[in-house]
């Protein structure tokens, strides 16, 4: 009777509530200050003042029943516009206002697209690490994910492993840059070899091969690191974008999805889009949170804090003898384990009170994430415990 | 390649949607005064004080990163606790903070139990007039509606035929009282023969027969009509509720579904649901709006002004000749059409700039849909329109 597909991915817990429940009763026991939690990635950093300066003028002067009612389930007409302007003047696009389609965040623009073009037999291509999520939008719909090992110790794209993954049963790829968890972010010299190679790949098949852009990290890069936007150079990119990580607001559910005007089947894409959407019985993002975010568009939280974490973090780590590559964006670090496993790599933290969940969560073996996106103080007071770690594993120079 | 499922609900506007089209067009044309638009059931009366009051309280003592983050899928802890406890004290029942699953309205309940309860094959009794989405939850699934219509002029509940529909393969009811369209609401005793008529069947057959409770418009009664609480009569009920019509907050999507604690299959069905949510990209409600909701539990906006309006419409139509049943709670009456049929009748009224909704679209041929929840003024001002169309139809007395 109960579905066995919706059991499969909702029965017992993950290891990052696993990680929070352990964490959150150790803080009874030792005090939330000798815990060090860097499981989950949260953003820590303030909305920027606009957003609520936005909210109060909103709830201010809209009177509260309009503010508050139901609006298109695409979005409201002006807000759709100023995104499309918004990514048109910043990435030389021209989205119009109706290529756009307000989301509950990344998440379900990810889950809404695998919806409507996945069905059994067909494979998706995910560069790995990724944020294990991707296998349930993909698995939930019969279709099957065809993981892709990014190149050692650089978790940079194998291109040629990529191409070689491509099959007639490709349907879609799902690339996620700057990437969760390893922080890398994909050069445009390999952005552009990969859509060169799918769309050469598109015409030799004689289907769309759909990319998805999974953004959510594009304003938290560091050292002036590029993120080359994916639909200049492919129209069969769907660019999936939240502002839960620029704007702090993850609870909100505000994002959307961009549509290619050139992209392959456009319209009947977009239709479907709003049929998956009435199956799910979504009906609109927030109307107070979409006009907000519309307000603050090019503007973020102060995400130079995450800069500063990786930088304190990085240098911490690289003195107590850890292994690792630097990120350059988002607010994850990948942390080799000493012994090659990540899952007792993590269990070793644990037993100091640092929360670090294992790699293999990420389809990443021997490495541990590291979510640094936390007050400063508390990577400080952690380095203590990781130089004990590096000790007990002799890794210390 | 793309999903005819998705293609099939997402393509071509609804009646609903046309009509307010036109009715913006007509807007512009002769000027909003002179265009009555009863098509849309968005509530006109402004959200009680206490929302915006608990809004700004939030904005102003929680920490923002705070106040916006990830809370867990099911909800807020204390936002779970406060509801059990709400529809404990109201309903005498006995449900535990874990038994409360908050989600995007009541519609994202009835599409994910819908998704986590239904298979191909199965069949799902629903009594007709209803709300049509309720068609694109269970078809989705491969399922199918055996459409059980109500009594003629009462629309009330036609227990011979609900008993007569229900096979070895009825997997669900879905029961929406107050009801839209029709403004019915099914008295207690009914219900009570309803659901022992279930029970017996749910023996009989040796599975469970669960039932939806859609009941967004349990506030909005006239008269001191009862709303029963199925689930107290029902454990197989499962409560779905919407905050979206008692606070005047449609657009933002807050509302939840209650389990009984002795549900049949409750914990496997609780963990399905966490999956089917996993499987949309579904993360948390806002966890601003589920506080300053669950603030507001037992409060509601000024609903009387529904009330005073379905006194004025009801009377001014009743004096012109029309017929219809008085509606005794939600915001809708259903009109018949003085031709008996419904999609006539409302062209008709669009020539005099009324806009209805054909009652075909509800289940409910020979009728149109009116829905009230406007200004009193706007009411007022269509009875001259009303007057001619009831003259042209020769029934003004």
């Amino acid at each position: 009777m109960i579905s066995e597909t919706a059991l499969r991915w909702g029965g017992g817990g993950s290891i990052i509530r696993e990680l929070s429940a352990y964490g959150a009763q150790r803080a009874r026991e030792v005090g939330p200050e000798n815990v060090f939690d860097f499981a989950i990635g949260s953003p820590s950093a303030d909305p920027p003042p606009t957003l609520h300066a936005a909210v109060r003028r909103l709830m201010d002067f809209v009177p509260p029943a309009e503010l508050h009612t139901y609006v298109p389930a695409p979005g409201i007409p002006a807000v759709r516009a100023k995104i499309a302007d918004y990514l048109n003047r910043s990435f030389s696009m021209a989205y119009r206002p109706e290529d756009i389609c307000l989301t509950d965040g990344a998440s379900s623009a990810l889950a809404l697209l695998c919806r409507v073009l996945l069905a059994p037999g067909e494979e998706v291509i995910i560069p790995t690490p990724a944020f294990p999520e991707y296998w349930v939008y993909v698995e939930a719909m019969g279709a099957t994910v065809k993981a892709v090992p990014c190149l050692a110790e650089s978790f940079q794209l194998d291109l040629a492993a990529l191409e070689a993954a491509v099959t007639e049963r490709t349907a879609l790829v799902i690339l996620n840059s700057p990437n969760n968890p390893s922080g890398a972010v994909y050069p445009r010299e390999d952005l552009e070899q990969l859509t060169a190679m799918l769309s050469r790949r598109e015409r030799e098949l004689g289907r769309p091969i759909y990319l998805l852009a999974d953004e959510p990290y594009r304003e938290l890069v560091y050292g002036g690191t590029e993120v080359p936007f994916l639909p200049g150079m492919y129209p069969d990119a769907i660019y999936c974008y939240s502002f839960s990580k620029s704007l702090s607001i993850p609870g909100e559910r505000v994002g959307f999805l961009a549509l290619h005007p050139e992209a392959a089947e456009r319209d009947r894409l977009f239709d479907a889009i709003q049929g998956a959407m009435r199956i799910t019985g979504y009906l609109c993002v927030s109307p107070l949170f979409q006009l907000a975010a519309a307000e603050c568009l090019g503007t973020t939280a102060d995400v130079s804090v995450y800069e500063r974490n990786r930088d304190l973090i990085c240098d911490g780590l690289r003195r107590l003898g850890y292994q690792f590559p630097e990120p350059q964006g988002a607010f994850y670090l990948l942390l080799k384990a000493p012994e090659g496993d990540g899952r007792a790599f993590s269990r070793r933290c644990m037993a100091e009170d640092v929360l670090v969940v294992p790699g293999e969560e990420f389809f990443c073996p021997g490495y541990v994430r590291l979510a640094y996106c936390v007050p400063e103080e508390r990577l400080r007071r952690a380095l203590p415990a990781f130089r004990k770690i590096a000790e007990s594993y002799g890794i210390l120079p």
